[in-house]
């Protein structure tokens, strides 16, 4: 069996979908989880200064939704036809842009224009995007796309504490509880719960 | 032949990949280019309410690198492996990151705001990234990835005016000529070249 490391730091966030879909494969791999203060020193040894990585016998691969596409397909977790292959991608990168959004807000250095464009979202973003996001996910019966378990979801799953946390929406889950379903559905896979239960409790 | 429609600004930007990978696989498109204030009129009737969008015989798809990679793939400009596809995706995925960035800057709506991330992205980010974007292309025998021609190149292509444009670097041409040379690559590939040629002349 491959020699397989996951490089990331102690949360869920973008290292944990890597995580997740290794362990659905049944892969054995190291999950090396870097303190804040190591990562100085480990930087410039990554592919382009950032974490996640993933080492396969040696060889670096870097960001996440990439990796995650390409566990997908290796585990069965992909389109059946390059349509559906495009509706995963298309239906992810939506909720990519939300997540990104979401981030950026949190941050900014100065609190005034934190406290503005959380502001903003709030009132203006939120309700457009989260209610897109319900209803695509309502029409794929409880996952991203195509109707079935993708790659994506282990994405969606992997991100979404860290994103309800960034939105400081308290009432996110109760609003849309269409998204704490669909990452419990995933981090309930057999395989999946194994590793999740095995691994250190993080808040995002 | 199937009735294939991109609907996008009258700019290349995110949609100048698309309408040149349909170009070079010869498949014919109506090339719609909204104007600004038709656009809140038709916003709603997209996919996510963003552009650009294709449509293949009334299927509507949205987000411009999830559409570039099916079209890459149905033209022969995806990878040989699986291997080969995150490799892609990676490097484009980093390229993305940084227009993502880049962009974001430009949007602010504070003047002090803006000129401030603009200055920290001229002093702290883009030497870094740059560098290594230059260092990714001449490793890949001037393309993005893998060596030779991908669709990830197709997507750089088309955004690269507008990056130069939201950088505010004169001289980014002078200091990485890969960047320009990839960009002038792939508009001169015979069926993209005839599209560019008769397209609509933009500056981004």
């Amino acid at each position: 069996m491959a020699k397989v490391k996951v490089t990331y730091f102690n949360v869920k966030a973008l290292g944990e979908g890597i995580r997740m879909l290794l362990a659905y494969g049944g892969q054995e791999f190291e999950d090396i989880r870097v303190e804040r203060d190591s990562w100085p020193e480990l930087k410039p040894k990554t592919p382009f200064g950032q974490l996640p990585m993933l080492e396969i016998d040696g060889k670096q691969y870097a960001q996440s939704i990439a990796i995650c596409r390409y566990l997908g397909r290796k585990y069965g977790l992909a389109g059946t036809t390059p349509e559906e292959d495009l509706i995963i991608d298309q239906n992810l990168d939506f909720f990519n842009d939300i997540r990104l959004k979401t981030v950026a807000a949190n941050y900014e250095s100065d609190e005034k224009v934190k406290a503005d464009k959380l502001e903003d979202l709030k009132k203006n973003h939120f309700p457009v995007l989260f209610s897109k996001l319900d209803q695509m996910i309502k029409e794929n019966n409880g996952f991203l796309a195509v109707g079935r378990l993708t790659w994506a979801d282990f994405v969606f799953a992997g991100v979404y504490d860290a994103l309800r946390m960034f939105t400081h929406l308290p009432d996110l889950d109760e609003k849309y509880p269409s998204f704490s379903k669909l990452r419990d559905t995933v981090r309930s896979l057999p395989k999946v719960k194994e590793f999740c239960d095995s691994a250190p409790k993080t808040d995002l």
